[in-house]
Order: C-alpha cells, then sequence, then structure tokens
C-alpha cells in the first residue's frame, strides 16, 4: 500500500517522459519480436514435419501449442518489464501474504490448475488437434489445445473456448474403430427367425464394404417393445464412417424388408368399446 | 478498531470543516475530470481506427474496455484520495490479517476472479462486441466487455449482466461458417429414393444461393421415427444466416413434396378393436 | 475468554446502575437522532431531484440506498457504544485470531460479500429501483437495492428478500425495446403463400401502432409440427409493451384466418383397423 | 490434552464431593431461575404491547425472540459454570490452535452463521411471526423466529425447522395486496370477442367484491392451446384473499359460460382413417 | 514420526509382556464397567420417568441419549488409556500441526459438526422418539437420537442411519393437528352447487367423527381439469388420523356422488373424422 | 528438494548394491510374513466364532475387517521400511509445512475421511456383512466392510466399491420386519364394498402364512385414479420375504377377483365424435 | 521473483552456450533411455508372467501401470535436470510459502488426489485392465490404470480418459455371475398359471444349457401393468454372458407363447362414446 502512496508523491516530469520513453521502446520491441518469433516457430514445425514421421494431427497440435506458448511468455515478459519500468515491484506484491496476496492466490489457483490440466492433457496424448470430442458439456473438432484454453468446433459452426481446468473426462471419439448399430422394430405377428435371416442377408452384403472393419451381423430379440419387437444389428467401422454406415444400412434393411413383405409396424392399441352409463 | 475510538475522540470543529473543504474539492475536480478524459478516449478510439485496418467489432470491445477501466481507475483513486482526506489509512486496513482482513480477502476473492476471467477473455479474443454467444447460461448479442462484467443483450430485448467469473466455458456463434439442417419425415409407404431424388433437385437449386458456402445436400435415412422414415438435408451457411436459410428451404421442400405427392405424414396409429369382456 | 470471567466478578451494584443509565440515555439518543436523519436525507433528495435532470428511477434508488445506508451506520455506532459501555472491548475480540476469531471472519464472509455485490450493482447501474428484473430465481420488479439486500416484488405480490450475495448475474428487462413474437400453426393442407399473405396484412396494420418500434414482420416456417406448419411473427415494441402487444395480435390474426378460411388445426392421428388376431 | 490426563491424577474423593454439590446447586439454581425469567418477559411484552402502537405480529415476534434469546444465554451461563466447576477451562480449550481448535472452528462456524442471518431478518424485518412465507424449500406460516432456527407451519400441519443458514432468499407473501388470475379456455369456434363480453361482465360484478383491491378485467387472448383459445383474468386482491377470490371466480364463469352457451372445451383431436396395407 | 521410529527400537520382551498384561486388564474392565453402566442409567431413567410428568417420547429419547453418550465416553476412555499404555501420546499427536495434524483436523470436522448439530436437535426438541419426520431425504419414524447419528425407521420397514450433520431442516409431522384434503373431479356438464350441496352433507356427517379437529368443509373449485371441474374438500384431524380420514371420505363421497347420480369423469377426448387426403 | 538433489550425487555402487540387497530382504519377508498373519486372524476368529454366541453376519464382518485392518498395517510396515533402506525420510518429508506438506494434507484428507466414516460404520453397526443396504447411490448385498472401502454386491451381480467418505447416510434393510404393500384398482362402476370383502377374504387367508408378522389386512380407498378406485391392501412380513409375498398375493387377488367378476380396469377414455367444420 | 530478475541480468553467451550444449545433451540421453527402459519392463513382464500363475488381466494391468510410472518418472527426472541446467532452483520454489506457493499447492492438490487414488484402486484391485466398469459416468472396458488417469473404451467405440480423482465410486461388472433377467406381459384375461408353466417349461431347457450357473427360474406376478399382467424369470449366467442369453429366452419365450396361443398385449383402452353437448 505504501507503494501506492509513494506513487503520488515521487513522480516528477523527468521521471514521467523517461517512463514513457522506455514504455514506447518496449511496445516498439514487442511489435517487432512477435511475429519475427511466430515465423521462425511456424518455420520449424514445417521443416521437422517433413523429416520425422508424425502424424499430420500431432503436429498441428504442435505448431498451435508453441505458438500459444510463445504468445504466454511474450506477453509475460512485457507485463514484467512494463511494471519494472514504472517502478512497482511485481515480486513483493505477489509474495506479500496480505489480504491483496490472499485474493490474488486464490484468482490464481484457478489459472495454475488451468496450465497444470493441459500439461497433462498434451503429455498423455488425451487430445490431438482435429479429433472429435466430448468434454465438459462441449462436443466436436478440436481446433487448438492451448495451455489455458482448449478450443473445440461444433458441428453446428459453434467455436467453444473452454477453460483446462474444466476438462476432467475426456471422451475422445477418434481412437479406433467405431460401433455401427442398428435397432429395428418387426411386428409381434412376424416370425422372428424369417426377419432375422433376411436382416443378416443384409448384413452379408455390408460386410463386403470395406468401411467395416467387423460385422456386421444380427444379435437377436433385444427388447419386446409396447407394439414391436426390437432386433438389433451390430458391427464395428473405420472412424468417423458409422454414421453413413448406419444410414446407409437403414436404407437397405427398410427396402429389404419391404421387398420381404416384414412390416415395421406402427404403435398399436387395442380398443374396448363400453356404454355409456 | 482503535481507529473508530480514534475517530470518535480527535474531532474538532476545525478539522471537520477541513475535510468537508477537501471532500467538496475532490468532489469537483472528479467532476471536472471524468468526462474529459471520456471523450480524449473516445477521440484517440476514432483517430486510430481510421488509420489502421482493424475489424469494427475489436474497435468496439476496445473502446468500451478502456471507458471501463477508466472508469474503474478514476473511483479507485477517488476513494483511495477520500480515504485519505478522513484519515483512515487504507492500507493497514486490508493488510491486516485480522478478522476483517480475513472477510475482505475472501469477499475480493470474487472479484480478482473476475479481473483475471476479464483479461483471458480479451487476451485470448474470446468474446468481442456485436458476436453472437452462449455462455453462463445466458445467450446474446455482446454488447460490452468489461474488466468486471460483460453484457450480453438477448433476442428478447432484455439486458444481461454476467459477472465475469461466470464465465467458464464460451460459445461464440460469430466465428466462421454456420450449419443449416433440415429433418423432414416421408412415410414408411413412400419411395425413400423418389423422395431423395426430389430432396436433392430442391438442394441443387439451393447451391446457387450465394448465402451457402457449402452444399446443401441429402446425407440419407437418419432415423426410423414412430410413423415416419426422417431423411436429413445439409449445408453449411454464411455466419447468421443459418436460421433464414433453414426456414426457406423448409418452405421450398414442403412445396416440392406437395408437388410429386410425397406426403409428410401425421402420427399413426393401429387399432384393433375387441369386445368388452 | 477472561472477558467472560471478568464479567462475572467485577459487576457491583454501582456499576450496574451506571451502566443501565448509561443504556437508557443512549437508546433515547438513538430513539431521537433516527428518525431526524431519515427526515434530512428524504428532503435533500426531494430538493436535489428537482434541479437536477435525473430519472425517476435513478432519484428513488438514490433515496433507498442512502436511507439503507443510514440505518445500518446508526445500528453500528449504535452496537459499537453499547459495547463500549458494557465494557466489552469490541476490537481485540475482533482481531483476535483464536477459534471464535475464525467462526465469526468466516460467517462475515458472507456479509462482506454482500457488500461488495451490493456496491457494484450500483455502481455498475444494473439494477435501479422500478426496473424489472431477473436473478437469483426470483423474478419481478425491483423495490429497494441496498447495501446488503436486493428486495423484489413479484408478479403475483409476493415480496422476495435477496442477499445480494445470491445475485450473480442480473437479467434487466427494463433496458430497451423488447420482442414481440407470434408462432402459429396452420394446416399441411393451406398455401403456406397464402397463409403468409394473410398474415403480412395482419403485420401491416400493427406497423401503424405506436407501441411498435420495428415491424412486426412475417419471418417463414420455423419449423414442421406433428399436425401443423409454423409460421413466426416477430417484431420489436416499447418497453413492457410486448405482453400487451402480443396479445393483440393473436386476436387479430386469428380474426384474419376466421376470415381467410385458414384452419389452426388440432392434433392429428391417422388411424388404421386392424381385426383382432 | 494435559488436560485430560490431568483429570485422571488430580481427582480425590473430597474434591468430587465438592464438585457434586456444586453442580446439584446450580442445577437448582437453573430450574428456579429459568421460569422466572420467562414469565418476566412475558409479563413485558404484554404490558409494552398495550402502550404502544405496534402490529400484533411484531409483538409476537419480539417475545419468541425474547424468549429464545434467553433460554440461549442461560444454558450458556449454566454450560460456562459447569465447565469452571468441574476445574475444565474452557477458554484455552477454544482459543488453542491445535487440532481440535481448528475443527470446532470450522464447526461453529455454521452457528455464527446462523446467528448473523437471523440477526438480519429480523433487523430487515423480513419475515415477522404469523407472515406466510417461502424460503429454503419451506412453504408455511411462520411461528417463531429465533437466533439459530426458524419454525415453519406447513399447511399441511407439518412444524418445519429451518436453521437460518439455509434462509439464503425469503420469499414473503404477507407484504401488500395479492394477483387472483383466472385462465380460461374457449374453443376455437367461439367467438373471442362473445366471450371476453361474458368475462368482463363478470369482472363487473366482481370489482364491488370488497375483497378485490383493484380489478378484476379481462386482459386478452394469452395463448393459443392444443384444443382452446386461453383468455386471462387479473385482477388484486387482499392479502390471503386471493385463493377464495379465484375459487368464487372460476365458479362464477363456468355459471356465466353455461349461460351464454360457451363452451370449456376438452382435448380435440382430428382422426385419419386409413386402410390397413 | 520419531514415533514410529522409536517403537520398532524401544521395544524389548519385557516390555511387550507388561503392554500385553496391561491391555488385558483393559479389556475386562471395559467388559464388566459396560454392561452396570447400562444398568444404571436405565433403571434411572424408569425412576425418574415414574415420578415425573413427562411425555413418553422425552423419556424415550433421553434414555436413547444417555445410553449413546455413555458408549461414547466408555469407548473413548479405552482409546485414551489403550493409547497410554501402548506408550503413544494421543496429546501431540492431535496438536501437532503438521500434515497429519491438517488431515485429522479436516476429518475430525465431520465429527464436530454431527456432535454441534445433535445438540441443538435435542436442546431446541426438533426430534424426539417416535416422531414422525422427514428430514435429510429420508422419511419415518424416529428410533433413536444420538450425539453422532439418528436413526430413522422408514414405513417400508427400512431402519435408515442419518448422520446428525446432514439433518439441515427438519420437517416434524407429530406436532400438532393435520390436513385432510380430498380433491374431487365433477364432470363439465354437472350442476356445480348441487355436488357442493352432496359434498357438504357428506362433511357435515365427518364433522360429528371425532377424529376431526375442525370442519370438514367444502371449499369450492379449485381448478378446471382437462376433462373435470376439481371441487376441495379440506378439514383438520388429530395427529396421524388424517390418512385414515382421507380414505374414509373418499369412500364416503363416492358412494353419495353414486346415490345423486353424479360422475367421477373419465378423460374425455372430441374427435373430429377427416377423409384421408 | 535437498532430498532429490543429494539422492544423485551420494550414491556409489556399493550404497547401491546394499539397498538392493536390503530390498530383496524386505519383499521375501514380506511374502513370509503376510499369509502367515492371515492363516491366524482367520483360525482365531473360527476358534472365538464357536465358543461365543453371535451371529454370522457379525462374525463375517470382523473376519474381514480384520484381514482389511492387517494387510493396510503391513503393507504401512513395508512402505516406511522400504523409505527407511533408501534414505527418504518420511517423517519430515510428511511434517513439511511446504507446498508439498500442503498438497498431501489435502490429499490425505478424503483418506482419513475414509477410515473415520469407517470406524464409525462399524461402531454404531450400521452395516454388516450379509446385510441389504442403500447407501451412496449403490443397493445390494454388503460383502465387506474395509477401513476404506466398503464392498456392495448389487442383485444385478455386479460388485460395487464404495470409498467410505461417500457413505452419508445408510438405508439398512435388514434391521427387522418389512412391509408388504399391494395397491390395486377397480373399475369406477364395481361396488367398493364388495371388493374390499373379497380382498379382505384373501387377506384372511395370508394370514395363516407364517411368513407374516403382522396382518395382511386391507385398508381402504388410496386415491382415484384416472380409469380406476385404487385400493390398498398392507401387512408386515420377515425380513426379505417381502417381495415373495407380494408377488403370491398379486396372483391370489387377480384369482378372487376373476372368481368374483371384478374388473382390474383399463385406462378408459371417453369420445366425443364431432363434424368437421 | 529475484529469480526472474537475476535471469535478466546474469546471462551471458558464454552461459547461454553452456546451457544449450547442455539441454541437448540431456534430450539425447532422454531419448536413448526412454524406449531401453520400456522394453526392459516388456521382457521382465513377459518373463514374470510365465513363471508364476497370474490372472492375464492382473498381467496386463501391471504392465501398463509399470510404463506408465516409467514415463512419469523419467519426464519428472528430466524436467528437474532441466531447471537444475538453467539454473532455477525447483525445491525453494515449490517450498516458499508465497501467493506463487499457495496457487501451486492448491494446483497440485488435484495431482496428488490423481495419485492417492489411483494407488488405492491398484492395491484393492478395484479396476483391471479388460474389466467392464461404470465409473465417474462413464461405461466400458477398462484399457489402462495409470496413476493419474484410467482409460476406458465405450461399447461405441469411445476412449475416455478418466482423472482418478473422479472416480469415487467404481461398479466392477467382471467380478463373478451376473443376473438374468426377463420380465415379460400377458393379457388380463389370460390364465396365469398356464402363461407360469409354459415360461417354467422354456426355462427347463435352459437350464441345460451351460452358460447357466444358476435358474433360470419363474419368480411369479411382478406387477399389474395398464394393460397386461407382468411375470418375471429369473437366472444366473456366467460373466459377460448375460445379454446374449436374455436374447435367446426372449426369442424362445415368444415362440413358446405363439405356440400356446399366449398373448403379448398391446397397450388397451376402453372407449366410451358420448353424443356432442
Amino acid at each position: 500500500m505504501d507503494i501506492i502512496e509513494n506513487l503520488h508523491l515521487d513522480l516528477n516530469l523527468g521521471d514521467i517522459l523517461e517512463i514513457v520513453i522506455k514504455i514506447a521502446l518496449l511496445i516498439i520491441a514487442y511489435l517487432i519480436v512477435k511475429p519475427i518469433g511466430k515465423k521462425i516457430i511456424k518455420a520449424s514445425i514445417t521443416k521437422a514435419s517433413r523429416r520425422e514421421n508424425v502424424s499430420e494431427g500431432r503436429i498441428k497440435t504442435l505448431e498451435k501449442l508453441l505458438l500459444n506458448v510463445y504468445s504466454y511468455t511474450i506477453i509475460f515478459v512485457f507485463i514484467v518489464t512494463l511494471f519494472g519500468i514504472v517502478g512497482l515491484p511485481l515480486g513483493p506484491l505477489l509474495a506479500g501474504a496480505g489480504v491483496l496476496g490472499l485474493a490474488i492466490g486464490f484468482g490464481a489457483q484457478g489459472l495454475v490448475s488451468d496450465i497444470v490440466t493441459g500439461f497433462f492433457i498434451l503429455l498423455e496424448r488425451q487430445i490431438e488437434v482435429d479429433d472429435y470430442v466430448t468434454t465438459a458439456g462441449y462436443d466436436g473438432i478440436v481446433e487448438e489445445v492451448g495451455l489455458r484454453t482448449t478450443k473445440i468446433r461444433s458441428f453446428d459452426g459453434t467455436l467453444n473456448f473452454v477453460p483446462n481446468r474444466d476438462i476432467q473426462g475426456v471422451s475422445n471419439h477418434s481412437r479406433g474403430i467405431m460401433r455401427a448399430l442398428v435397432d429395428i422394430g418387426i411386428s409381434y405377428g412376424d416370425d422372428i427367425d424369417h426377419a432375422m435371416r433376411v436382416l443378416q442377408t443384409v448384413c452379408d452384403e455390408f460386410q463386403q464394404d470395406d468401411r467395416f472393419e467387423e460385422g456386421p451381423d444380427v444379435l437377436g430379440v433385444q427388447s419386446f417393445g409396447n407394439s414391436e419387437v426390437i432386433l438389433r444389428v451390430l458391427g464395428k467401422t473405420k472412424n468417423m464412417e458409422q454414421w453413413a454406415v448406419e444410414r446407409d444400412m437403414r436404407k437397405r434393411i427398410k427396402e429389404a424388408f419391404d421387398h420381404e413383405g416384414i412390416e415395421i409396424p406402427f404403435p398399436h392399441q387395442v380398443h374396448i368399446m363400453k356404454e355409456p352409463k
């Protein structure tokens, strides 16, 4: 607090001028250094990526991360220097265990938590750029994993900024083959064996499809619905192909059922007529 | 606490008069300085924005922010000076690690959290004025990003004041092209291939529409509903055009379906009549 | 704790008498001073509000606030004096870092949080008396913004006392023009173009209504319902006029539809009769 | 902890006898003093309430509160004396900053929070005895506002004990006139103007009813339901009369509608018969 | 920690033998003293309850509580002695402000919270044995209020152990007369006045029933349902008689309505037949 | 931290060899001692359980607990010795009040909380092995109550590991007789008295069943459903017999109703046909 | 903070060169040592698994864990050495009890919590690789249990990274026999005894199936549905066979019911026709 009072007293015009000039020089230096560093990072990454045999996602992740770390570092240096010029000793301010220190400590806690989480996300390769993930209530393609924030692009086009501290568990949908699952209801009056044979014929066709890694196959009677017996078909597909494959299978099953006269039933209801009292 | 007791004892009429005069002078100074500073800031921003090639949103953001920082600074100086005049030493009060200090420290924690979060929102350009965002349960157009509070105007006209600490993740809907998606149900009796051809024809028309950046195209059979087979149409549009485009597509698809005799089915139910027991 | 033991020992009849008299005098002083202060505040506000050109809500807010601050101050002085008379030194009690101090510190934390939040609500003019706001799960017209509590009158007549610390985000519905929105369903069999023309005619009438600031206009096909095609009409109205305007528009649209033979459809269902097995 | 060990060593028969006698005397004193104090408080309140012109609820609140404070004080004195007799120094135990102190400090925090909140509830007159309030998930008539606990009697007869710390916001339904609101649906085929005239006639009758402070009046078309057009009637009534008034209005409206042949419609559904495939 | 290392070094056979013998004696003493204390407590309670005029629930509460406090005390003494024999100084372990102390302090916090809450539940007589209460999500008859835990027997026979700290608000259903409420729907076509007269006749019969403390009476038209006009009947009954009374009233009302030809309506629906397109 | 640096410097080959040998010996000792201890515990329990008259569940609980405590103790000794061999002084590490100590303290807090809760669960006999309990969202038969974790076997075969700290309230379904409750709907047209007589006859049969401890009996008209009058039958059964008993009663009631011609009604609906407009 | 200032001053070209070379050597050492260690671990595990008689899941768990611990250790050593080279003393930084220390302490708290939980998950064998578990809202097959994170593969192919601190309770579905349960509805008109005999015949067939460990058997009338009497069949199967077995049983029961003419009923509704008013 003495700092604040001293601020009012010690300033004279010469000092102020000196400070202004110093700040101007600092800003100029900042504006010159920043883009140069960025270019160096991008160039190094491009060069490095040619030589070594690393996946594209990993390279993008590293490039975004390095640029991110670089900008925070340069801003941090900028601010420390600025405080130095103005004469505010940042160290004691931060280390001072008074009320202000306490408040800042708690405030900064979130920041540390962001960086620690971000560090482990990168170290354990939980997320890489271009992965399709679900985390912290957001769902989409990762555009950048930064030290403090992760950017996720939703499928509707929205760009989500997620503080790393909110990323508690990550569901990464880009790590391996995916399941294609179609549940289809048939009438209680239809022959289950017949319907399962028809479904298996469709499945046999799709087993030739090279988007499938495994199956598909008919599993059996999954449940008894209100108006239909539900049969399940299951297969495993290449990553991100599951939706297209499911759409194709639905269309093909519908056609096969139409051909064989198997009905996908509407909701049924039994009506009993009673005379009014 | 001694402070409070001293307050009662040390005051005599001369002191009080002196204090009153000082306070009056302070208020006058405040009333003079405040508008001048505001005008300077606005003028500088206007001048700067002409020269440099920055987006309008960025300029508005900066102007609102600078005015915001300026008012907090001037009020802070005002209060510190006021406490100085009255003779209450603000420093020891804040630094004192007693019960009061503890309470203030916890209370101030939220304030620090507001400022830290606000700083990173601005630094990482998560939000700019005129962006359409969803955050902290609020949804609308950003009117101001301040140090402590962000103002969001809902589409129904409400102005929401959101403390920055509550802004954990930001969904920014103004960063890139957006998805236009129309799901449409056809009857189980209709020919899926025919319906998809009709939809694709409508899509081909819209591909000429320059509001579209990509598509639209028919994806296929999205799911089996209770009474209808649901087909999906997907495209990408210029930012904020998605709603108008979807509305136009819905109208056009309905007309095409009417023309081709394809029915959008009502809910179906199968009735079985039974005699009362 | 020594204090408590001392209490038991040091009291004799003379002391008690003295204390009782002092307390009586204190209460009398309190009862005399309190109403006088209130009157002075009200008079000053009335006088000030005549001269300066400030909105009525702002004046009410200030008056309520000053009265509020005044009562807390006078009670605070009352209690400090009372403790002084009884001989309990309040300072050491509060500053003592023992178990009691810890407990009080945590307890007082909420109080500080109330005052800090209240201060910023007033400084940033988030709420003023007579505003219609939604905050902390309460919804209604603000009656008073105090240092510790905000009073909100619900539309059903309930008076809600909201501690300021619970006010995290404020939705203020009294800051600008409001949206009037009417969604109306038409039958799948009706001509969409015809219905939109009829709606636009109604909108054109309302554009003359000076409660509207903008529009209203027909937007288009908002969605496909189960039994109806939903059309949307949107306009912007003077603050707090939106509900009356919407009611008038609904009545007028119904009349126009009746006149043109356009049906607002009931839920539809397709029935298929099947013989019992 | 030395205390505990000392306990085991220092006790001999004489000491124990002395302690037992002291405790017996203490209990006798307690049993004599307690009812006397209660009677004095009740008598003073009765006397004071006759002279001064205060509302009955306020007097009940004060009486309950004083009795409440009195019992806690007397129990506190009892316990402190008891500990003194046994030889356990309560002060050091509480002030000791060891593990035990820490645990007690946190435990007591809730107690302090209760008292602080209770103090402000009373000071700001948020709740008085016999008010009908909703707070902390409980709903009913207040029976007592104590230092630590508030007792609320639900309408089903349950007595709820609510710790004051849980009372964050209070909805007090006994502070002013209340809203009486009746929503009534008419058939889509009925004439809206006719129905509104009938409703207004009923409203005009009720405007004579002195339970109404304002209105009631017909507002207009509140919304389009699935099977009915919903009209809204609104008025303001004396406190706690709103339910009886609403019941009377519903009965009267039903009779007026029956007389005028306006139908309150059942849910409607359009059926389309289709041949089974 | 030195303690642990010392443990390994200082033990020789003689010491161990001595310790084992001491522990054996301690266990024997514990097994002898425990049941004797219990019997003394039970006998004293029985004797005391005969002389004084206290409710049975209060006596049970006290007996359970005293037994509870007694067992904790004796176990506490047992453990302290045990630690003393083994040579582990419990005091320093607890008071030591190292990592262990911190962890224990936080762990013990819950225990203190249990005891403090339990103390106030008993002091304020919020709960007594045999009361029917709802608290902390549990619902049933109280079997024991202990220092740390309250035992509640659900109506389905489950015994619930509720830590006192979880008891935030208590809804005690055994403190006063209870409400009996029956809502009954009549057809929109029926005469409301007639139905209310019939209901009132039934109510008049029940007013003779001495389980009723007040009423029952017909209130009026509570609401307009989809297919019925809902009438409300309300009365006040002796504690715990409300369910039986409501069951009897429902049966009696049904019989009276059958006799008078008033119908409790099934859900209604209006059907409009439409030709398929 | 000096520790870490010292680690790098002080190690030479001789030391390493010595440490490796010591560790090997430690592991061998551990592998020999562990199973011996387990056998001794099991044997003692078996012997003790023969002599004394304790319930089987209590014996299982004690055996599992002792084995559990034994394994934690032996692992604790193992780790302390291991750290001693390697030369890392565990004591100072834990007691050091630096950043590491703080972090460990908070981390260990959960562990202490587990043990404290586990201790009271056992002391208050809230849970014993083979009890059927619901706690912390899990539901099943208890397989083990450990110091840190309780194992609950769900009825679907899943084994749930529940940290004791999550066990806040315990619902123990194995402590006393249980309720058997059957709600059964009859038609609005049926005679309530007749149906209740039939139900009572069924109940009388079941009163002979020795699985019942009390009842069953007919209570009366529980509520008016949409399409049925609901009657309630209630009894009390031996523990864990309630489900089988309810199933038997349902079957028997259905048969009795069939015999007497009382109908359990399907949902009813009144249809009113209207001509399309 | 002095550290940071010193950084700026003390660096000269020679120092920088030395540091760069050291870092280069460090990286090379890291790149050489890392894969060697991994191979040694894998080889040892393979060798050890051959000799000893341990389950495959346990071996996989250990291998993954050792690799995991190994990578964290090597990275930890890397970072400590790196800080040593650069001249930043990590120890004081961490131990310093200033604002930074506080922030890091809180941030690291989560890390400690991860490791402590992970340690107990492994020690108590709550989870092993290839187990099917539900925990922290995730559901799937465990791929790795690490010190900090557990990897769970969902059945849809998603890989979930779960921080160990979020694993509060674990439901392990791979520890013992599982329940197969089929609920099947029959018509209210059907003979319950007959249906139960048919079901038991099907069950008897399945009792030969060696996927069953126990049963299956018919339990009885589980409940009265709206339109059907629900019967329950229950058995116990080998782990992970429950779904296939349930599917087979459903198919077989349907066939048996078809053969015996027992109907699985559609929803029923009683219709009463009424004339429009």
